[in-house]
C-alpha cells in the first residue's frame, strides 16, 4: 500500500514566507527557489498573487518567477486567488496556479468574509481561464482536520469541498492541517472519508508541525496510498493562530523519513539542507528542521 | 493491534538531565520529579548511581530520592550499573532500578570499554541483589536503529540482547534509538525480529528525536502492539554525537499523539507542559516539545 514513489510539493517560498515577519530582499527569493528546484523538488510554489496590502511578503511574486533561472523539468506554481492573480501569474511564466477553499464555515467567513459555497463560485473564473491557457490548476482545502474558530472539522465536509474543487478542474487537491491539531487517528478518519470518493492520485496531503504530528500523520497518509505531499524547507512560516509554535512540516524530514522507507522522490537532501540553512539564516530564525540542525551539528 | 492502553517512562530526569550543560539544583530536580508524579506519570526515572566523576549530573541522586514527597503509585525507578549503585540506590528507596546493554559492540567498546556479552555479565550481581530485594530489573537496550561508531545494527543483534537482558530476569527492555536515525521501516524491521522472540508486553521503546522521526517510529510500534513508552518532559536531554541536536521525544508530544488517538495513558497533559515549562526555564534553554510550545504560545 506505500507508494514507491512520492511528489514532494515544496510551498516554503510561499507559504512558508508569507509566514514569516519581515520582509526578504526578491534576489534571496530568486536564490531560493532556485536551490530548491536544483535540489531536485518536482513542483516549488514560487509565489502569490495576492493583494500586497494583505500580504506584502508576496508584492514580488511576479519579479521572482520572472528573474528565476529555469529547470525544465521543475513545475513552478503560485497561488492565483482572482482572475487579476491569474493574470499576474500567467504574465510571470508560472507553470501551475493555485485556488483554496476551506472546509470550516467559519474560517471560511473569518479568513476572506464569504461561505465555504461562494468562495468556491469565486474561483470559477479562474478555472475557466487555466483551462483555456492549459495551466493545471491545484486546490488547497484548509482546516481539514480542526478550526481555530469551530474546532472540529466532520471528514465529511472535507470530502464535499475536495469532491467541489476536483469537479470544477482542479487536477489534484491538498489538504491542510492548517492549524496542525492532527493526530495519525483524525488523519486517517478524514482521508479514508475522502479516498471514498475520490482516487488516491488526485491527493495531496499538507500538514504543520504545530503540534509535532506532522510526521507521524504523513505516515499515516503514505499507509493509505497517499503520494504527494507538501512541505517547506526549514519549516518555514509559522501558525497565525498561536505565535511561536512551529509552520509547515520540514521538506528535510519528511525527506528523511522517506529516503529511510526506501521511497523515490528524486531529491537530494544535501542540497535542501543547505538551501534552507541559508534562508533561515537571511531571516535570522533558528532552522526549523531537525534534520538539517542534526546534519549541520555533525558536519561541524 | 494498537494498544488501548500505554505506560509512558518518564526518563527526564535522568536520561534528560544527564545530558544536559551545566548543574542544576538539588530542590529543583526533586520539584520536577514531584510534578511528574503529580501529573500522573506512573514511571518516574529519577536518577542515576553512577560515578560522579563521569557523570556530575546525577551526583545528587541519591539525595532527590530521599527527599521526595511519593505517591504510592508512583514508580521511581533508577539507573544502576553496577553492584554500589544498587545499594545505593535501595537505600535511597528506589523502587526500580536499570542496567543497560548495546546492541552495538562498537558501541559497547567505546563507551565502556568491554563487549556487549562481558557487560551483560558485569551486570548480573545486580539482578541477583535486586531478587533478593524484591526491586524490579529493567533493562535498557541502545543503538537499536543505528550507532555512531559502525553504522547499521542488525536486527538480530537487538533481539539477542533482548533476549539475554530477559533470561538474566529484567521483567522488560527499552529499545533504545540512542542517535535518533531510525525511520518507520527500519523500526517496523528491527520489532518484528525481537517480537518474533520476546512477547510484545515486555518491551517499550526508546526514540531519540534527533532526526524528527519519533512520534513516526512510535505510531509504527503502536501498530505492532507496544505500549510501553520511554519520553521526556520538555524534550530534554540532546545528543552527545552532534551537538545541538535534539534530544529525548518529547512526553508531551507523544502524549497529545496518544490522546488524540484516544489511548488511554492516566496523564494529566496541562501538567506536563506546566512542569516541562518551569525546568526548561531553569535551564535558560528552548522548550524542544512543540505541542508545549504551541499551548503556551495560545495561552499567551
Amino acid at each position: 500500500m506505500i507508494p514507491a514513489q512520492v511528489k514532494l510539493v515544496e510551498v516554503g517560498p510561499r507559504d512558508g514566507l508569507q509566514n514569516e515577519p519581515g520582509t526578504i530582499d526578491t534576489a534571496d527569493k530568486v536564490a531560493l527557489v532556485q536551490a530548491l528546484a536544483d535540489a531536485g523538488l518536482p513542483v516549488v510554489e514560487s509565489g502569490a498573487f495576492v493583494s500586497p496590502k494583505w500580504v506584502p511578503q508576496m508584492a514580488d511574486s511576479g519579479e521572482v518567477l520572472k528573474t528565476i533561472e529555469r529547470h525544465k523539468d521543475t513545475v513552478y506554481s503560485a497561488l492565483t486567488p482572482n482572475i487579476k492573480g491569474f493574470e499576474l501569474a500567467l504574465d510571470a511564466g508560472a507553470d501551475e496556479v493555485a485556488i483554496f477553499g476551506a472546509a470550516s464555515e467559519a474560517f471560511s467567513q473569518k479568513n476572506i468574509n464569504c461561505s465555504i459555497a461562494e468562495s468556491l463560485e469565486r474561483f470559477q473564473p479562474v478555472l475557466d481561464a487555466a483551462k483555456q491557457a492549459n495551466i493545471p490548476v491545484r486546490g488547497y482545502v484548509s482546516c481539514v482536520l480542526g478550526c481555530p474558530y469551530e474546532g472540529e472539522v466532520s471528514p465529511q465536509k472535507v470530502t464535499d469541498v475536495t469532491r467541489q474543487l476536483l469537479d470544477m478542474g482542479c487536477y489534484e487537491v491538498s489538504l491542510g492541517d492548517t492549524i496542525g491539531v492532527g493526530t495519525p487517528k483524525s488523519t486517517q478518519a478524514m482521508l479514508k472519508s475522502v479516498l471514498s470518493q475520490v482516487p488516491v492520485e488526485q491527493i495531496g496531503v499538507h500538514f504543520h508541525d504545530t503540534y509535532g504530528q506532522a510526521l507521524a500523520n504523513i505516515l499515516t497518509a503514505l499507509q493509505l496510498g497517499v503520494r504527494t505531499v507538501d512541505s517547506a524547507v526549514a519549516g518555514l512560516g509559522g501558525c497565525p493562530y498561536a505565535k511561536g509554535a512551529s509552520g509547515n512540516v520540514a521538506t528535510e524530514d519528511v525527506l528523511y523519513m522517506l529516503n529511510g522507507m526506501g521511497i523515490s522522490t528524486g531529491v537530494d537532501l544535501d542540497r535542501v539542507v543547505a538551501a534552507g540553512e541559508r534562508i533561515t539564516q537571511i531571516l535570522g530564525k533558528t532552522n526549523q528542521s531537525k534534520v538539517a540542525r542534526a546534519m549541520l551539528a555533525q558536519k561541524a
